[in-house]
C-alpha cells in the first residue's frame, strides 16, 4: 500500500478545508460572537497541524498508485473531513454533543441535510455558512477540486483518474478531455459559474445576502440545509422557482454543460439520462399535483408545492416549501420512489443515479428478449453507443448492494422505538443524501432523536451514498489492509 | 409457436383441476349446500367442455417444443386455472363480485392466503376446502404434477424441461434423477409424504378433521388460508407448534429430503443455503422474541408466538397466532424483511428464496474483493460447486426485476387511500405469496377494501411471484407472440 501517497492527499485536503474556514471566522467576529470565532481558530489550528505531520511522514513518496489505494484515499480523507470539520459545532456549544456535529457536518459535506438541530436560527451565523458551505464543497466533490487545483503527480494519469473516479457519481465515469486534470478544471469552472448565477437570481428577488448565499450553497450541492426551521417556506414563491430550476440544472450530468459549451446541442437533446431525468420530473409533478390539488387554493400554488417538493426529493436537496408528510399516499409513496432514483450521474445529486436506473431498465428488457429468443446475442446501447457488459454487472451488483445495505440499516435504526415507515424513510432519506424523510424525520422534524448507534448507522450510510458505497465498504474491508505480497 | 401443444396442456391442467373439485361437491351435499354444490358441478361441467375443445383443437401436436412456449404455456395455464376454478364462488353467491373470486382463488393457487373474506366462518364447507386444497395444488405446482402424473411427450426430455423449469421456484432447478419425469415424481412423492405425517399430528392433536384438512393444506403449500377468521389464534399452543415445525419442514429445498433418503446426511448437513435458512430462522426468532418480551405472560407464550410468526412470514404461508401489526417497529422491520427474503429454493415456499440472497451476498463480497485485486479471477461457489456466470447475471436481473415490479405496483395500489405501510407491505405481501401485510391488510384484516385496479396489480404480483416473473412477464410481451420466420 502507498501509504505516503495517500497521506500527502488527506493532508491537502486537510488545508483545502481549514482555509475555507476563514469566511466563517470573520463573519462571527462581525457579529461579536467571541467563542464561535474562537472554535473555528482552534479547528483551523487541529486541521494545519495534521495536515503538517501528514505530509512531514510522506516525504518521498512513490509513484504507484491503484485502485484499492484511490477508494481508500478518498473515504478516509471524508471521514477526516467529518470528523475535524465538526469541532466548530461543539467546541462553540451550539452542537454540545460530539456525535450530533458529526452528524451535521458528514450531513453537510455528504449533500445529504439531514439535521439534529431543530432551530437553525439559533445557530450563529458563521456555523450556519459553515454548515451550508460544507454542501457546496461536497457536491462537486473535495477531491475533484483539489484535482482542478495542483498538478498532484506530474503525469501519472492513473493516480488522478483512480481519485476521480472514486468520488464523482454515476456507473462510469468519462473524461470529458483527454487529460483528467482538465476534466476536473471544466467540471468546476462550471459548477462555480452556475453557481454563481444562481446567487444573482436570489439576490435579484430581495433574498437578504446571508440567506441567498447559504440558500445558493445548499442547492448548488443539492445538500438541503436552510438558515430557517421551516426551510424555505417562508420565502416568496420567486425564491422558490428560481431554487426549483436550478435544482434541476444542478442535477443534470454536468457533461451536458460541457456539450453545451461546444455548442454539440444535438448531443444534449439525445441524451437518454436528460431525457428520462426530466420525463421523470414531469410525470411526478403532474402525479403529485393531481393528488394535492384539494391541499392549496390555486393551481398555482398546488403546482409550485409539487414541483418543488418532486425536484427537490429528486435531486437530493431536500428542501421543502410545504410539510408533504402531511401529503396522501400516493404522493407519499412517489417521493419516496424518487428518493430511490435520485439525480443524473455526473451531478451533484446522489441517489441511485437515472442512468443506473436506465441500465437496470434495458437489462431486465435484454433478459426477457433472451427468454424468447435464446439465440440471439443482445447488445444494451445507451445514446448508440453499445455499453460492455462489465459496466451491466456492476450496475446489477450495485443494485444488490445497495439493497443488502438499505435493509441492514433499517433493521438496526429499528432499534429506536419510531414507526416503520419513519425508520425506512429515513435510511432512503441518509443513504441518498436527501435529508428529510416521512412520520418523525418528515421535513418538519429533525433526527435528534434517534440513538447514537442510529446516528452511526445513518452517518454511515451518508458517505456510502455520497461516495457510492464501493468506497467506504473498500475502508471496512479487512482484505484491503492486507500486506500485499 | 407450437399452440397444439400449448392447448393439450393447458387441456390436461383443465381436467386435473376439474376433477379436483370432487370432493367439495360431496361435502356440500353431505352438508345440504344445494346451490354451492350446483355452481361447483356448472364449474366441472365448463372446465372439461373448455378442455375437450382445447383438446380437439390439439390433436396431431408437433413435437418441437421451446424455452418460450413453455414459460407461456405455463403462465396460461395459471390464469386458467385461477379464472375458471373461482366460478365456484361467485356462482354459489358466497363471493358475489367476480373480480373478489378472482383475487380469492388466484391467492390460493398461488399459495398467497391474501383474502377478501373477512368471516371465513360464512363460506359453506365446501368452498373452504376447495380455497385451501388450491394451495395444496399450487405449492408444488399442478404441471409438476402432471409430469408426475402421465408421460406427456415420449422421450422429449427438453419440453419436460422447459415445463418444469418454468414452474419450480430458484434461480436453478437441478435434476435429482437422470429423468425429469421420475423428479417430478420423487418430489410429489416427499410431498404427499409429509403432507400426510402433518395431517396425523394435526390429528393426533384434536383438531377437528374438516380443520386439520385444511390447514395442513395451507401448511403444505405454505399458502395460510384458514377456516377461521383468527387464523390459527384460538388453536391449542400444540397444534400452533406442530404448524410451526411443519412449516420449517415445506420450506426446505426437498432435494435435500431426497438426499436424505438415500442417506447422504452429510451432503444435507453441509448444504450453505438450508444452513443460512436455519440461522434466519434461529437469530429471527431469537431478536423478535427478545423485541415483544413484554407483551406475553411466559417466556414460553413469547416464543411460541415469536416462532410461529416468524416462521410463518419466513415461509411466506402467513398464518396468524396474534396480531403481529401491533408488535414494536423492530418486529414490524424484520417480519418485512423476511416477506422479501422467503423461503428455500425448490421448497413450496415463495419470495426471493434464501439461495438467491446466499448468491446475491457472494457476488456482493467478490464484486468488494475484485476492487481491492482486480488481477485476481474469483469464482463464486455455492456447495463448493463453482455457479456460472449465467446463473449469476439472471439472479442479478431477477433482483432488478422484483424492484421495479416493487415499485411499479405500490406506485398503482397508491391511488387507494391507505397508508404507505399499508401499501408497500401488501405488495411485498402478496408478490412473496405471504397474504397478511401490515397497516390495513393486516393479520385481522382483509384485501376487499382494496380497488378493482389495485386487485388486478395484486393478481398480477401474486402470479408474477409464484411463477418467479419470468414465465408472466413473457405472456405479456408483445415480442413473445410475433410470428418467428
Amino acid at each position: 500500500m502507498n501509504y505516503k501517497m495517500m497521506g500527502r492527499v488527506c493532508s491537502m485536503i486537510l488545508v483545502i478545508t481549514a482555509t475555507f474556514m476563514i469566511p466563517s471566522v470573520i463573519l462571527e467576529l462581525v457579529d461579536g460572537e467571541r467563542r464561535a470565532a474562537l472554535s473555528f481558530l482552534i479547528t483551523m489550528a487541529v486541521m494545519y497541524a495534521v495536515a503538517i505531520v501528514l505530509a512531514l511522514l510522506s516525504l518521498r513518496a512513490k509513484r504507484d498508485f491503484y485502485a484499492r489505494e484511490g477508494l481508500i484515499t478518498v473515504s478516509l480523507s471524508w471521514l477526516l473531513m467529518g470528523a475535524l470539520g465538526c469541532l466548530p459545532l461543539c467546541l462553540s456549544g451550539q452542537v454540545p454533543r460530539y456525535i450530533d456535529a458529526f452528524f451535521e457536518i458528514v450531513s453537510g459535506f455528504t449533500t445529504t441535510g439531514a439535521s439534529v438541530v431543530a432551530m437553525p436560527e439559533a445557530l450563529s451565523r458563521g456555523i450556519l455558512l459553515w454548515r451550508s458551505f460544507t454542501h457546496w464543497l461536497g457536491g462537486m466533490g473535495v477531491l475533484v477540486f483539489l484535482l482542478a487545483l495542483v498538478p498532484l503527480n506530474g503525469k501519472n494519469e492513473g493516480f488522478t483518474m483512480h481519485l476521480l473516479r472514486a468520488e464523482s457519481p454515476g456507473p462510469d465515469v468519462g473524461k470529458l478531455v483527454p487529460k483528467m486534470r482538465q476534466t476536473a478544471t471544466v467540471l468546476y469552472a462550471t459548477y462555480l459559474g452556475l453557481s454563481v448565477l444562481n446567487l444573482i437570481f436570489l439576490l435579484a428577488g430581495g433574498m437578504p445576502t446571508f440567506d441567498a448565499f447559504c440558500t445558493m450553497f445548499g442547492t448548488a450541492g443539492t445538500g438541503g440545509f436552510g438558515v430557517r426551521s421551516d426551510s424555505l417556506a417562508s420565502y416568496s414563491p420567486y425564491i422558490q422557482t428560481v431554487t426549483t430550476v436550478f435544482l434541476i440544472l444542478f442535477g443534470i450530468n454536468f457533461s451536458c454543460y460541457y456539450l453545451l459549451l461546444l455548442r454539440n446541442v444535438r448531443a444534449v437533446l439525445r441524451d437518454e439520462e436528460l431525457r428520462m431525468y426530466l420525463c421523470i420530473v414531469a410525470a411526478s409533478i403532474g402525479l403529485v399535483a393531481w393528488n394535492i390539488r384539494d391541499l392549496y387554493d390555486t393551481v398555482g400554488e398546488t403546482l409550485r408545492h409539487a414541483a418543488f417538493q418532486v425536484v427537490s426529493i429528486l435531486t437530493t436537496a431536500g428542501f421543502a416549501t410545504t410539510d408533504f408528510d402531511l401529503w396522501p399516499s400516493l404522493s407519499c409513496v412517489i417521493l419516496l420512489t424518487l428518493m430511490f432514483v435520485g439525480a443524473c450521474a455526473g451531478s451533484t445529486g446522489g441517489g441511485f443515479k437515472v442512468s443506473r436506473l436506465l441500465l437496470l431498465i434495458k437489462g431486465v428488457r435484454r433478459n426477457i428478449k433472451q427468454m424468447v429468443q435464446p439465440q440471439k446475442i443482445q447488445v444494451i446501447r445507451v445514446n448508440k453507443k453499445p455499453v460492455s457488459e462489465r459496466i451491466m454487472a456492476n450496475t446489477n451488483a450495485y443494485l444488490a448492494i445497495y439493497v443488502l445495505i438499505v435493509i441492514a440499516s433499517t433493521l438496526i435504526v429499528s432499534l429506536d422505538s419510531f414507526s416503520p415507515i419513519t425508520h425506512f424513510s429515513a435510511v432512503l432519506a441518509c443513504f441518498n443524501n436527501i435529508g428529510p424523510g416521512l412520520g418523525a424525520v418528515g421535513p418538519t422534524q429533525n433526527y435528534s432523536g434517534y440513538s447514537d448507534l442510529s446516528k452511526l448507522v445513518l452517518i454511515f450510510d451518508m458517505l456510502a451514498g455520497r461516495l457510492e458505497i464501493i468506497p467506504v465498504l473498500v475502508l471496512f474491508s479487512p482484505k484491503s489492509w492486507k500486506r500485499s505480497k
